[in-house]
């Protein structure tokens, strides 16, 4: 459904101790289902035709449950999302809207009802099944293709280090990987440093990272990064940390908060967890770290995917010229 | 930002008349803010620019202002959206996001507060300042990319029809004006035939055709493609449609609802009025209508662009596998 071939998109830092400096922003919002997810699934739904499972299980709450489903009603697969009472209404429509059957459970009950869907039904899934999340085997073959783009967009060259907004990794892993085979084969002589980006209330490859681990868990902290909020880390993005000499940094909400303001007032309307990357670079310059350039941070989604306001409708004004300009001065437009 | 190279997509017709032929999707939901106005603002906003307006003003409930403010804000420019009290909260999220100021008055209000801002303070408007709706000049200079686009995607060919979403006609007159400078520049020798897809409750184009007039108006009916609702459509399409020995088609919500859904059972989920363009070809192919192929249908921007459910969250159901087999029953998924 062309998947990938996303932009690179320039991005300026401006003020504090980031000078002038210009970033790259890869946008993944311009995939057919608007995230990064799309080339994961065109992987695991491949890989479900190819065993010929007889449909696809998701569990998730956001992007990756709507590229599953799309993917799946492309391959004329059935598709059951399994999701939680703490989903929205507007991602659950999305889902439903591929023709996909969503099952609302507890969230703590979602990996054993995958587990059931599978045993019973003998469908594929394509979200992890072990407590440890070690994932889909297949996904991040579908990630390595941003290494292969960023390759070819950046006339052949490596970049210096590439910021990735970090969940469970398989992004971080994917990308790396895609760097290491063109070594491997030949084409290019270096990998980039791979830089983690994680919400600072969760955090689990940043905590396995320092305390030397190949996996942990930490406890489920609130963060605005909803779409990157997990408990558990593995050993996929430990090992493309270490193999990049790159680094696992963990960002506030606040911090995010200004890199979605950097990125919107560019004109890029990023998904709360897709300004993870950007918050942490900013992080790191302001922090005066050498951070090698030129530098990538990667975008997973669009704005759209956040949660929709609660409230159905605008609220209207006179329109006479008085009160327009009243209201245009409130909002600091003139 | 990266605006337009959007890919084509081949989607099956299935069923009825229309056998098993497949039509070729744009999908202009891969675009900076995921619609087509991108294309169209990406000129406007450089227009206002060039002539050193102090800001933008754009009247819109939709993809229109959602994009100004995106390109407005990437120039530096402060943006002003005039809207409506039926817009959505979503919406003018999405606008304020980019940083714009968003301006709440009656339907029948925003040409006249339009005027008064571009008057008062200079602000080139990106909308039509005109009740018959001429637009802005530089703005079909941008939907020509399409043209061009198609070209090189289908190998050099043109194809035999192109089936627009069509509201005031100024993505219809683009394609057309794109096509039609190809042949001018002698790289092309035909021009495809053109077709219009109107909303039945309105269809202001459908009528100026039938009537024989350079423009006309219509009467407001009600319909879900509400991005392409105009009463007015002007001389540009008319022209569009004689020159390419095309058509004008209209479509119904039902003919809508079922284009929506070949469309998202095959992995595109397209906002309502996106889907105008396939449900025109549809019908015309269903009543043996005889449509030049290969076919190219114009999908405009994607679900995501829907008014969000009323509901905030989704509710829960057992976790054990006899309830999760009876919902599945339930929703027909196994």
């Amino acid at each position: 459904m062309g998947e990938g071939g996303t932009p690179l998109v320039t991005v300026r830092l401006g003020g504090s101790a980031a000078g002038d400096r210009a970033v790259y922003v890869k946008d993944e919002s311009r995939n057919p289902t608007w995230s990064h997810k799309d080339r994961l699934n065109l992987c695991t739904v491949s890989a479900a035709l190819y065993s010929a499972a007889p449909g696809i299980v998701v569990a998730s709450s956001g992007n990756h449950g709507a590229s599953a489903a799309a993917y799946a009603s492309r391959a004329g697969l059935p598709c059951v999302l399994v999701t939680y009472d703490g989903a929205s209404q507007a991602m659950a429509e999305f889902v439903r809207a591929y023709g996909a059957a969503v099952i609302v459970v507890g969230r703590e009950d979602r990996l054993a009802v995958v587990n059931d869907i599978v045993r019973e039904l003998g469908f594929e899934s394509v979200s992890n099944r072990t407590p440890t999340h070690t994932g889909h085997p297949f996904g991040p073959e579908g990630y390595k293709t941003i290494a292969y783009e960023l390759f070819l967009q950046l006339d052949r060259t490596v970049p210096g280090s590439v910021f990735v907004p970090t969940g469970y990794a398989e992004l971080l892993f994917g990308i790396w990987k895609g760097y290491a085979e063109l070594v491997e084969l030949g084409v290019s002589s270096t990998v980039p440093r791979i830089y983690s980006a994680e919400p600072a209330a969760r955090g689990p490859l940043h905590a396995a990272m320092a305390a030397r681990l190949p996996a942990t868990q930490v406890p489920a902290g609130t963060t605005i990064a909803s779409s990157i909020a997990c408990t558990a880390s593995g050993y996929r993005g430990v090992v493309a940390l270490n193999a990049s000499h790159g680094a696992a940094v963990v960002v506030s909400d606040e911090q995010l908060t200004r890199a979605l303001e950097l990125l919107s007032r560019q004109g890029l309307w990023v998904e709360a967890s897709g300004a993870a990357g950007l918050a942490a670079l900013t992080q790191l310059f302001d922090a005066g770290v050498d951070v090698p350039e030129p530098v990538v941070a990667i975008s997973t989604s669009g704005g759209l995917k956040n949660d929709p306001p609660g409230d159905a409708h605008v609220k209207r004004i006179p329109a006479d010229w008085d009160s327009v300009r009243r209201e245009l001065r409130r909002l600091g437009a003139v």
